[in-house]
């Protein structure tokens, strides 16, 4: 049989809860398909921060960069929310994509007939809904420098940080952009701020630029505050949106939440070679951590896009997306997505019933 | 009679028909509350390009210092979309903005209960929404040095803007948005990405600091993410909202598709002393502009927030407030806000209806 090395990094709150059922998902598949998996758990942010005094250690992201693929939990808490930034879980997170290079972030957002109700949208505007936001994820101002503290001309602190997008760093984003619209519906939205920022107008050169090679792709752009009106007024009209690092986290979790179900939204993040990303969208909401309660589901759809863009394993991928349908379909709802009529289950019943359907 | 100098500046698209209608309702207003206004017409944006090659010309930028308080129609069109970044009419905007100092950008965000279907939000979710971003506007990565293009090591071309703040910019925003949450219902949410920005964790350091100022407002931090996604959840959380430019850019433009009726929202720009700059959140239309076909409304609401806001005269502004309901609720509807059993009129016509009601 095939043999796959996962790094699993379950991180804080309800992390290592969906792992575990993620983990149990995934081997399921995989045997179902002839693959089998070395899993090795690692610790990253806050737990390591307790562990080892470091929000990513070493160790942790050298196992990573050796391994196939790495699927994450989620990050951070209250406990450590007031710490200096380089003892912040989100900076751990922050260095596993810089190490790893997964400079280009997959977060589709539809929304499920079965889930339709969940959205706060009207049903008419909710209903169809299938869109990929792809984020720039290892540069902008998230890494941009010059960056801290300093005094400005008449000695007043200031805080600073640098917006920066090299050709390259634009170029090999838009590709993958361009080729992720191919695969779907062929329109693609290139999203900045090209009225203002200097950023942003070579970001959108750039993006035109490439546009010939990819005649099948209709282009367009938008700017960064039409964009977060038009997610709210008509999302069915996107398909494929490609924007830097900011925009692309703002944008990303708005247009999760038009959904209505972001406990079921994953995500891939990967670069050109090395092992990708995959982790759910949501966060490590520590109020309900350790009480069986959180949705797995968007980390078990996280270890199918592992298994399709990180191992190209289309096959083990659509067994774990059928079989997470199929468990909707039967009824079972996490709390966060429930409604009257449906079946209330905790994260593991809701791991059984996926496995019961793999 | 008391006597304000009032600059008009009808720039592009709409923005003349709405401004037309605009000051005929101010006059109106004005003189029956004993006011008399001196009005003088000034180019800005695409039309002040043509006709003197600059976005914004000294002459408009004097007359505007030395009036009471500025009216400010719609710039930008496709025309000049392509132009270099001096020669944009969104330059001219950014230039008067920070020509006048005024740093505080006052956008509420409400869902009129005759409006409430104009909303792509569920009935339930949009009613009773009435919220107030103040966005940072003379700061941040707008105006942020340095910027540019240039190459990095490698000689590759980079584009690059900055992100930054000093504490004075944010105390002084910081203290308008405590003071406009407490004349509102005393709850202040302060939206930044101190999780990752160095900006933004002296932003939040700033604003924590002051709080123990205003005991009777309740503070509370949002990451700009979270936030983008709460105002579509549950936009009724929100009281007062204080973020910077190009988060408030984003937010306010979302919270305001939220409400359905973009055509409808006004917005108040101040500084510390000298005239305030009044302008609708809609942008120039350039698709409809010169058909009689636009809501004039944001724009007459705005006239109300410049009496309010930029001459202290509640009065005056309380009659266009009230007037502007009248019309709505006598079922005169512009085409954006048309929904069958209302009367569909355009933008002269809206503005004779609200005369009527002044
Ligand atoms: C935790 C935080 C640093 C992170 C980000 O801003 O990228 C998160 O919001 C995300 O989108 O994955
Ligand atoms: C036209 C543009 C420069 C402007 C901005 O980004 O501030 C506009 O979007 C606004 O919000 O008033």
């Amino acid at each position: 049989p095939k043999r796959y090395s996962i790094t699993l990094l379950p991180g804080d709150g309800i992390g290592p809860e969906v792992i575990s059922v993620a983990k149990n998902v995934l081997k399921l598949a995989g045997s179902l398909e002839g693959i089998e998996f070395g899993f090795q758990e690692m610790p990253v942010g806050g737990c390591a921060l307790d562990l080892t005094g470091v929000p990513l250690p070493e160790e942790t992201l050298l196992v990573a960069k050796q391994s196939d693929a790495v699927l994450l939990g989620a990050i951070g808490g209250y406990k450590w929310d007031n710490n200096e930034k380089h003892l912040k879980p989100e900076t751990g997170l922050l260095q596993l994509r810089s190490g790893l290079k997964v400079f280009a972030n997959l977060r589709p957002a539809s929304v499920l007939p079965q889930l339709v109700d969940a959205s706060t949208l009207k049903k008419e505007v909710a209903e169809g809904v299938d869109l990929m936001v792809v984020r720039e994820l290892t540069g902008g101002i998230y890494f941009g420098k010059p960056r801290g503290f300093g005094k400005n001309e008449n000695g007043e602190e200031i805080g600073f940080n640098t917006e920066v997008y090299a050709t390259y760093e634009i170029d090999r984003i838009a590709r993958i952009a361009f080729e992720t619209a191919q695969k779907r519906r062929g329109k693609l939205c290139s999203v900045d701020k090209a009225n203002v920022l200097e950023a942003s107008m070579l970001w959108r050169k750039r993006v035109s630029a490439m546009a010939s090679e990819y005649p099948d792709v209709e282009l367009s752009h938008m700017y960064v505050d039409n964009a977060a009106m038009q997610l709210v007024r008509n999302p069915k009209q996107f398909d494929t949106i490609v924007t830097n690092n900011i925009f692309g986290d703002i944008l990303s979790d708005e247009a999760s939440m038009i959904t209505g179900s972001i406990g079921m939204l994953p995500s891939a993040s990967v670069g050109e070679s090395g092992p990708g990303l995959f982790e759910p969208i949501h966060g490590s909401a520590p109020d309900i951590a350790g009480q069986d309660k959180a949705n797995p589901l968007a980390t078990v759809l996280s270890a199918a896009m592992l298994l399709r863009y990180g191992l190209g394993e289309g096959n083990a991928a659509k067994r774990i997306e059928t079989a997470v349908l199929d468990a909707l379909d039967r009824g079972f709802r996490t709390g966060d997505i429930y409604e009257a009529g449906t079946k209330l289950v905790g994260c593991k019943e809701m791991g059984e019933e996926v496995l019961k359907a793999v």
